[in-house]
């Protein structure tokens, strides 16, 4: 397989998200509006709806968590864009980073010059148990979720082996959760936009309204170490070493380069688009990489004609700290078993060498499945244009990466940004 | 929207099928493998499947039928292309074409020279309630089947709206079944590979075998208005007006066209492809037609610099035997209120002037959801190269057509074929 370039360039020029959380009043209709019309406002020239030519939206399960399938072109619908062609595409967690692929690829086919590219996911309607089972679907339920597996119990086990091959501990783990946190709690979209800290003030404020005994956690680590506070969930992963589960939607308007600056004067190119697929969990022979982000990690390098050590940030996918760890480690950017420690010492840090997760990632900023993929493209488009407020990265960012995993890297999928002038 | 040309030409050098039908021993990697198994046997010159970059898999709800989401790299697995990119599409009963025209898209974008387009569904494992469940959560579930809608009511809300408007009556519609079952009895692959008049044979045989009396029909429409043999499931349509539960996958194998020749001598092209959406039923303002296929159908009559006069034969989406009428309309085979005469005067069979679903359509041959657009591909790829068999249609087939509804109507998506040379 010779590597290719895109038939013509492609670029965003527009994005916009829901707020993220459990919204019980609000339909994936509701949140997807909402992403719509932040999508809009954000295109600085303006724009008519109406030359929108088509939608690729990721949604994992729609399905099972609404009973509602077809739902490409209800969210079409939603937003006036009947009856130009309407798209889902699923790819379990990876679902909105595969959509904005197939936009990028509708665009350099020539088909298109204006493509809305969408995620959206509902999840809180169901019963948690439900929810679990509903992610767990994601595995091969015909050999892996039968003898018991669930989504912590597969991330878990990467952990363990993460561990035993490298000497990781909990507490590196623990370390990505309050990076994620922290920057989290600079984010007004974000689900839980609380840091570790402030988080424990609230449990320490919680318990003296109510006349109970106040906590006396003596650092973050006594917290993190609390059973009550942050029980196990799957050995070594606690409550807070496992994203939540969340509503929410994004959207992207991706046009033909050549015709991007009719929209902004900042555009923000995609010029590398990598996206493989992998056997599943039980079938590898190595817990500690996921393959099929090492070669969707390659492929879009090779497109992009730039290697990891260019990227400045990225945001990588953090359904659980262990995969952030990993795909550090995955992205080239750290060398297998170094990504526990940098993210210990900082360097994935906001103001470190290599910012990972400024939004607050998957972790703090919620994981609305079908949804994150495209989320994730708004915080690079957000730190490229340098509108991220209080949580922007210092200095230029050339380029940049988001890296999003389906299931437990069945699917991964990789886009490389640029921004040019 | 201007009209757009695709980057560069499409073709299909490769498609095979599995047996359509009930098999409650195989899962859908089975019947997966059984069709690409047989796509590979048909490639004329042969060929390696390393070559294959991608995978884009039609599938409308294996999470619902199957418990099981993130099916395309599972299936990808199953025949080998592991760590290739392996994309889910849904689009509801459209899965199977949209998957189709992403590929056609990719091809076009310079990224992929061969691309494996894949349909796959099990849908008998279910139970038929939840399966009519299923079905009907491609409606919208927040105003339509709360109302007490299943698929058979949308379409009988359609026909009555037809029969009101134009004069057809339920004969008009047993024709359609009629002629797509004679089409059927001539395909091997065919879940009821049996023509009417043999169906109430065996019906008299399995009486008299039992030592009942036999049914005395006197003739098909006896026989098709019998409540006993052809039960009323939504008025005007019986039994014998819907298609069936049915399991079964399809594959094709598509290929930049200037590449064509190394697979085959007999190309199939794709020179035109069209989709569109819609709002859900109960927002349209005129049943007797959708808009989605005459958006759909322009957009790749416009494309390919066709009429519909040029195509010689067409499989349309016959889940019910008045979406056929509506589609041979829709397509501008006939005008408006048309349809059904000219199926029951012999225009759409297999001997007739405009031949329509000779391979049994989905009424006769089944409707494995998320298959079905892909499967319908198939047929026109036997029929162009000569290949149907006993239900080979005379002559030439220069051009031809499939059309592809997902739901009632909210996706459409036509594709129109051409021999070369």
């Amino acid at each position: 397989m010779t590597q290719r370039k895109l038939g013509r360039g492609v670029a965003i020029v527009g994005a916009g998200m829901s707020k993220f959380g459990a919204f019980p009043d609000k339909t994936s209709r509701d949140l997807f509006v909402e992403a719509f019309k932040e999508m809009r406002a954000s295109i600085d020239k303006g724009f008519d709806p109406e030359i929108i030519e088509t939608l690729y939206l990721g949604n994992y399960s729609s399905d099972l968590f609404e009973k509602q399938g077809h739902t490409a072109p209800i969210m079409a619908d939603a937003v006036g864009l009947t009856p130009r062609p309407a798209t889902r595409v699923e790819d379990a967690c990876a679902s909105g980073g595969v959509a904005l692929r197939l936009g990028v690829l509708a665009v350099a086919s020539g088909m298109y010059d204006v493509v809305l590219v969408g995620g959206v996911e509902r999840m809180t309607k169901l019963p948690t148990a439900e929810v679990t089972d509903t992610l767990g679907s994601a595995g091969d339920t015909l050999y892996e979720t039968p003898a018991g597996f669930t989504f912590p119990g597969f991330y878990a086990a990467m952990a363990t082996a993460y561990m035993h091959r490298y000497g990781m501990t909990p507490e590196h783990l623990m370390s990505v959760a309050i990076k994620n946190h922290a920057n989290g709690a600079l984010n007004p979209k974000a689900q839980f936009g609380v840091s570790i800290p402030d988080w424990m003030e609230q449990r320490v404020q919680a318990a003296l309204k109510k006349g109970k005994p106040a906590p006396t956690w003596k650092s973050i680590s006594d917290f993190l170490h609390d059973d009550a506070a942050n029980p196990m969930i799957a050995y070594p992963l606690r409550l807070f070493d496992c994203s939540p589960i969340t509503d929410g939607a994004a959207c992207l308007l991706l046009v033909a380069a050549e015709r991007a600056r009719e929209f902004t004067d900042q555009p923000i190119h995609i010029i590398g688009v990598g996206q493989a697929s992998d056997a599943a969990l039980h079938y590898r022979a190595d817990l500690t990489t996921l393959r099929a982000a090492r070669v969707a990690v390659q492929d879009a390098y090779a497109m992009a004609g730039v290697t990891a050590r260019d990227i400045r940030i990225a945001e990588v996918h953090d359904c659980f700290t262990i995969a952030e760890v990993i795909a550090t480690e995955d992205m080239e950017f750290f060398a297998p078993g170094t990504g526990f420690k940098m993210a210990q010492e900082g360097v994935t840090a906001r103001d470190g060498a290599k910012p990972i997760n400024t939004s607050g990632g998957l972790k703090s900023k919620g994981h609305p499945v079908g949804a994150s993929g495209v989320a994730q493209t708004i915080e690079i488009w957000k730190q490229m244009r340098g509108e991220a407020g209080a949580r922007q990265v210092k200095g230029d960012i050339p380029l940049a990466l988001t890296h999003n995993v389906g299931g437990t890297g069945q699917t991964a999928v990789v886009h490389i940004y640029e921004r040019k002038g």
